[in-house]
């Protein structure tokens, strides 16, 4: 079972809708944040720098298991791996508390050339440091 | 077959990111404006007055198609109903040009009671609004 | 008097923050909007295009005069121009009902050569468009 | 000369619009992070609670001085009073690094009292608290 990538994402009290909620959208993009973390952080080196802004989300989905209100604690949320593909891999969240799965969700990313917007195949050293983090999905 | 809602989404400036399209989180904002244009709108009377608010989001799938670059054209989103459960139904989207589709998604919403913060079962009077949009789903 | 440009900016449900109203901060997203129809869609020729992209915000003022909701009309906002420096303009604006004000906005905006990241002078041709919506500034 | 409130504020990579600077609406954005948590830690007693929701923003200066990129650490933002009336009190702020002064704004806050959607005067306890924080205002 492989690792599991932490991060600490801050909230922002506009985070909340006229419902008092984190709206349901904001959640995505805690886990862009998640994901360049996970990508730009972690993955400095040659072959992996190409997923910095060289990949684009081919899918999303996500389920809503519990409401979270603004507080000034970041919530958590754990990223790791879970299809590794010739030219895409999916990655799997929770988006958590100590006590509490706020919500659930996966993406599928294709790695890009930008430049020739066109899709391109997984390196060998970016297969490496994503296996570091598989681990066989959970239903989402 | 059943009718689709049509709804045109006028785009912001803002809703491009760094890489100059449109976001793909920007992407459920869309979705989230065109569904409260159906069920505000079409939905004005007393029975389907409850989920005015008084609905969460319990599921998204999303499907990124096309990049999409902000113009001063609205897109629009294609709205239906694919499912209806006792106290759950699924809408369908696209959102489209006359040539292009950008993005084809599904939320899986839950009628709610706000004051008592529980979901209820959906009304008869809802079911047959519904009904109008009711079409088989397609594969997202 | 000068003309005024006249903006009709539709509102997005999530708008609004956990008050209810549409919040401060997303106000400014609409003057965004205002004027980039004003300096996009008025100035598609050969020397205003340089604005395109091709200017920077250096301050604002906003003042709140009313609270506004949610809404599926749009709000309207007219744009004029209060000053015209050799390197600076300041646009004014007014966010509005038929009925009611609600917000009185000023922007300085500096025209920029983006590839070469300085300042620049406002061109003869700019100076022409903008002295039709030139006026004298209202107290903001 | 009083103190200033220190709080550092992180950054979204979707703070950043099409031209890959923190769009200016966004700082705006830090402003309101920088003020609640000025607000609701610092003034968490009966008198100043009031002020947790119960104030509304009627203005608002801001001057951009350099542009910013996202990055990983946050940026600092010091936050003081630089006028306090009878029903009304103004902040100013700084959004800074160690090297750099990115935006310099102030804002004017109305004490509300939302339950009757009228404003009111500051209470002593809330003027104390205030104080210490006084300063005399910088040209913005």
């Amino acid at each position: 079972m492989g690792r599991r990538h932490i991060y600490r994402c801050p909230l922002r009290w506009s985070d909340m809708d006229a419902y008092g909620h984190v709206n349901n959208v904001v959640f995505l993009r805690y886990l862009e944040e998640a994901r360049i973390d996970f990508m730009f952080r972690l993955a400095p080196g040659e072959g992996s720098a190409s997923f910095q802004g060289g990949s684009v989300v081919a899918r999303h989905e996500i389920d809503y298991l519990r409401p979270l209100v603004h507080r000034h604690e970041p919530v958590t949320i754990e990223t790791w791996v879970t299809k590794i593909n010739a030219a895409a891999l999916t990655l799997s969240y929770e988006i958590k508390d100590e006590e509490t799965v706020y919500v659930r969700a996966s993406t599928v990313i294709v790695p890009y050339v930008l430049a020739e917007a066109r899709p391109r195949r997984i390196t060998p050293e970016e297969r490496l440091f994503l296996a570091e983090y598989h681990e066989q999905a959970v239903a989402v």
